[in-house]
């Protein structure tokens, strides 16, 4: 059976997506490989098939699933036997409520800190499509927000407040053993090291440490992917 | 067997405790009865026997806990015949991880826009240790904080934004049906409605819409409980 995983391409063939991030470690948690089909910002029409402008979308067989929340409830309803992503319907909405907070508070604290970095590591073909996207969602110019970043560290510490107390009662968002929700949040901070050298956990022991068993999971997964600062 | 659950005492019996409105729901969803010990803010003496400076604290036979968290726990655990909290660990740990984002996030935006209105349903005999503690907390007088309400009024939007986008997906934050992690959400607004005729929700009728099942639970438990305006 084929099964491929697009996702986003950037240069010199980093892959920063969050939401990919979540898709990929979410299929090693199943057990499932996947061939790898990477896309640029300007590349889209590669998965219009799936009815969608975004990756991550996943092919597995005869089903295309876009969208990385509805590729995790296909993973774990096609594949009951392998680990649960969730742990049952209350885990699943509790994941949800996570992806929510994710993206909603700590995604756009992140993207803060690290956009000055994020535009050197996008493919030269997808600048002009990058730029324009991203300077309507700051409301300035990346130069302008770059140069504001120590005055946005301090609200991306606010944010980080609920995993830091998380995480410094559990080994994972999950419980015992990562899951689910552990993908959607490290997928904010695999985003921010594939593109930025910027300490975002220099002052945040708990998460840094909770990070790095994230990173060593399914034999170093991400720790492998390329990285501006593999120490990070 | 005696089971007691010890609440937080305002003025003209109010009840605002957010974490004691977390115990009493899940006691109600484990169809449990408790009887009701009122302690005021500065009668903590009262469960100085459990250890504890602060309330709910339930006595259930022999078993004495303090903490709405550990509450929760030990209801899960003393009574798994009776309609799950969390639905399996996971769903524990995300549980717990939706009351820190409570803790750190939501509450406190709560509390700036309702606190010129929660000092007026402090018994009189409390006010001197009210003022204190919260005025060290916010920083300025009760009044200037007050006075700053519009202020603070996108905050709590702001704050809202991962409930806001959770509920209009399904109808409860744990689901199909309310379980722990909806009391811990619903125990801040049940604390702004308790206090404030302030109206918190005036602008989110999905969270609204919420709170109005949440009030309806249990008989109408949360909705009986006296509040500053009724309809609200």
């Amino acid at each position: 059976m084929t099964r491929k995983l697009y996702d986003l391409l950037g240069a010199d063939d980093r892959r920063f997506s969050p939401f990919c991030w979540r898709a990929r470690l979410a299929l090693a948690h199943k057990g499932l490989e996947a061939d790898d089909v990477p896309c640029g910002f300007t590349e889209m029409e590669t998965v219009a098939f799936a009815g969608s402008k975004t990756v991550p979308v996943l092919v597995d067989g005869d089903n295309t699933v876009a969208d990385s929340w509805s590729i995790a409830l296909y993973l774990e309803a096609a594949y009951p036997d392998g680990p649960s992503l969730f742990g049952g319907e209350q885990g699943e909405a509790l994941a949800r409520f996570v992806a929510h907070w994710c993206d909603t508070a700590l995604h756009p604290a992140v993207f803060r800190v690290v956009i000055g970095d994020l535009i050197n590591v996008v493919r030269p073909e997808d600048l002009v499509y990058f730029r324009a996207s991203r300077e309507k969602r700051l409301g300035m110019t990346i130069e302008e927000a770059a140069a504001k970043r120590d005055d946005w560290a301090p609200r991306l510490t606010a944010a980080l407040a609920p995993l830091r107390a998380q995480l410094g009662e559990r080994d994972f968002v999950s419980g015992a053993a990562p899951a689910y929700a552990d993908y959607i949040v490290f997928g904010a901070f695999q985003w921010a090291r594939c593109a930025s050298a910027y300490p975002i956990l220099a002052e945040e022991p708990v998460i840094a440490a909770w990070r790095a068993r994230m990173l060593d999971l399914f034999g170093g997964l991400a720790r492998a992917a390329p990285a501006i600062d593999a120490a990070a």
